[in-house]
C-alpha cells in the first residue's frame, strides 16, 4: 500500500496518520522514566485510572492497554470467538469498512457479514435484519474510510437492538476527538467493547498505544488471559507517554480540530468542484469519492503524477478511492491540481 | 500467577525477569528520538540491518521486529496454521514447556502433541516417532522452565529429520546469551523460524522488543501480512532503544553470565543439599525441582513464608515447582532458608 514511500515532490493522500506534533508533555516521560521491568498485562495502573475518569461508571478494571487499537480489536475478536452463547460466530460489518476488519474477523475464525452503507451511513432496516444472526457487530463512527459520523438516533437504535438480542458491540472510536458536527456519542451497554487509541488524537501513531474499555468483566478477563500469552504488557515507556498525554488540556484537541476542519473544507470543495460524487466528511480525515476507473486512477496518479491514494476496493468500496487529508493544506492544493489534470486528460471530468 | 506482587520481606522466585540493569546506551535513544509516526510493519531498518550481522546468510529482509518474543511466536503459529502443505495442524512440544506454548498453539487453531523430556532433555526416539505427523515443532534451548540445554547432537538430528520431512521448526532462543556450558548452537534450515528478544540479554522486558528470523521468505511475508492487521509496527521508540542495545560490547553479556552462573551454582547447591531431586541448570535462570506436594508447597510458601514460586503444572510438570533465580544472591539465600524450614516441618526432607 505504498506505506513508507516518500520522496521529493510526492504528495501522499495515502497513510492515515496525522502530520501534526504530539503534545510537548509526552516527551517528559522520556527524560524521566527508567523502569524497564515487565508491567501488568492489563496495563499501567496510572494510565488506566486516568482513562477511567473519561468513561462513565468505570474504574481502572474496565480497561486493557494494547499495542494500538489494532491489537485491541484483534484481542476482542479472539475473545469473542470463544464466547459460547449459542450465537453463530458471525460479525456484522458496515461496508465500506476499515480494511483490517474482515481479516481480523477471519483470523479469529469468525465470518464477516456485510450491511451496505447508504450515503455513507448505516441503513438500519438492513442492519436490523442481519444483526439477528450475528454474535457481534463492529461500529466505526467516525468512519475510516468514509469520514462519516452516524446519527445519534441510529447509534441509540443499535444500542437497544443489540442489548435486547444479547449481541456484542465492538465500537471503534479512534476518531472520536476528530468530529466536525457534534460531540462524540459513546455507545453504552453491558456487551459494548469500545476501542480507542492515542495515535490520532495525540499524533503518536508509531508508539502504538491503544486500549479497550468495557463494563463486561468476563470479556475484559478473557482479553487479559489472551494477551498474557500473545504479547504480555504493552510497551511500558509508551504507556507512560500516553499517561502524560491524558493530562493535555482540552484546547490542544480544539486547536487540532480547527486545522482538520480547514483541510476538510478545502479538499471537499476541491473534489466537489471537479464534479466528483462524494460524501461530505463529518469526522476523521478521509474522503472517499467515486472514480470511474479506480485502479487506473490510483496506479497512474502514483506512477505519473507522484500522488499517493488508496484503492477503495481495499475498504470494500470498489468504485471509490480513499484520500487521507492528513497533510499540509499547500500539499493538498498541489495534489488536487494533479488529480484535476489527470481526470481532465482522461475525460473523466 | 502473583505477577506484580511485591512488598517488604517477600522473596520472589516467581517471574522470569532479570533484576540487572539495561546497558546505559539504550537510554541515549530516549534523549534523542523524536519521530512518532508509523514505522514499517516489518520493523525499523537500522535494527534489522544490525541483527542481520548476527545471523548467517541474512539481510534485513529475514527479520520481523515484534512486541516481544511472545508476539513473534503468536504470529508465527498463526502464519503456520495457514500453510497448506498437506500436513496436519499439529505442533510437537517437548514437555515441560514454557506455559504459553499450548495456549498459543490452540489459539492458532492447531493441536499440541507432546514428547516428554528425559532428564530434562529431548528423547530423540520418541521425538522422531511423533514428529512425522506434525506440521511444526517448537524447540526451546536453553529451556524455560527446565534450565536445560539440548546437546549439539540432538539439535543436529532435529535439523536433519525436520528438513527431510518438510517440517517447520520454531526455535525459541530467548535465553541464547545465558548458557553456562557452551556457546549457543543456532538451529538452521529452510523451514526454521528463530525467535529472540532483547528482554533477557539486555534486561529490557517491559519494552517488549522481540523478533523472528527466518530464511523462509514466504513465512516472513505471511507474518508481516498478519501483523499489518493485528498490531502494525512495534513501538518505534522501543525499537530505537533495541538498536542501541545491539551496539553493546560483548563484555556486558559476559559480565552478566558470570553473575547468573554464581546464582545458578548457589541455588543448585542449596536445593541439592536439601536432598531435592533436580536437574542442574545449564542455561537461562530457572530450576525445576521435584516437590512432594507442589500445590501445598507453592501455596504455603507464599501465604506463610512470603516466598513466591511457580507451580510446575503450569509448565506441564505436575510433580515439580519452578524457581527463577533472577534475584540477588542474598535474597536467594534467605529464600532457601525458608524453603528448608517449611520442608523440614512437613517432614519432606
Amino acid at each position: 500500500m505504498f506505506i513508507g514511500v516518500s520522496g521529493k515532490n510526492i504528495i501522499s493522500f495515502g497513510s492515515g496518520q496525522p502530520d501534526l506534533s504530539p503534545p510537548n508533555r509526552v516527551f517528559r516521560a522520556m527524560f524521566r522514566y527508567r523502569n524497564f521491568k515487565y508491567g501488568l498485562i492489563q496495563g499501567n495502573l496510572n494510565l488506566r485510572k486516568a482513562l477511567a475518569k473519561q468513561y462513565p461508571k468505570s474504574t481502572a478494571d474496565n480497561f486493557v492497554i494494547t499495542n494500538g487499537a489494532s491489537e485491541a480489536i484483534d484481542l476482542t475478536l479472539r475473545a469473542l470467538s470463544k464466547v459460547n452463547n449459542k450465537k453463530k460466530n458471525r460479525v456484522l460489518l458496515p461496508r465500506p469498512y476499515y480494511y483490517s476488519y474482515p481479516y481480523l474477523i477471519k483470523f479469529a475464525g469468525m465470518e464477516p457479514v456485510y450491511t451496505n452503507l447508504v450515503e455513507g451511513r448505516i441503513d438500519f432496516d438492513d442492519f436490523k435484519k442481519k444483526v439477528k444472526n450475528c454474535k457481534a457487530v463492529i461500529i466505526n463512527s467516525p468512519s475510516n474510510p468514509t469520514g462519516r459520523v452516524e446519527s445519534m438516533e441510529t447509534l441509540k437504535k443499535i444500542e437497544k437492538i443489540t442489548n435486547d438480542l444479547g449481541i456484542y458491540v465492538l465500537s471503534d472510536e479512534v476518531y472520536k476527538d476528530l468530529i466536525y458536527i457534534r460531540e462524540n456519542y459513546l455507545i453504552k451497554g453491558p456487551r459494548v467493547i469500545t476501542v480507542n487509541s492515542f495515535s490520532k488524537t495525540y499524533n503518536m501513531c508509531g508508539l502504538r498505544i491503544g486500549y479497550l474499555w468495557s463494563l463486561d468483566e468476563n470479556l475484559v478477563n478473557r482479553v487479559i488471559e489472551t494477551k498474557t500469552h500473545t504479547s504480555m504488557n504493552t510497551n511500558i515507556l509508551g504507556q507512560e507517554m500516553a499517561y502524560e498525554a491524558t493530562k493535555t488540556p482540552e484546547k490542544f484537541i480544539k486547536k487540532q480540530v480547527k486545522i482538520w476542519r480547514e483541510r476538510r473544507d478545502f479538499i471537499y470543495k476541491g473534489l466537489s468542484d471537479m464534479g466528483l460524487d462524494l460524501w461530505k466528511p463529518e469526522g476523521a480525515f478521509y474522503v472517499l469519492p467515486k472514480i470511474k476507473n479506480p485502479r487506473a486512477f490510483v496506479w497512474n496518479m502514483f506512477k505519473k503524477y507522484k500522488v499517493i491514494t488508496y484503492l477503495g476496493e481495499w475498504f470494500g468500496a470498489n468504485d471509490r478511492v480513499r484520500f487521507s487529508y492528513a497533510l499540509d493544506i499547500n500539499k493538498i492544493k498541489e495534489g488536487l491540481k494533479r488529480v484535476k489534470k489527470y481526470l481532465k486528460i482522461k475525460g473523466e471530468i
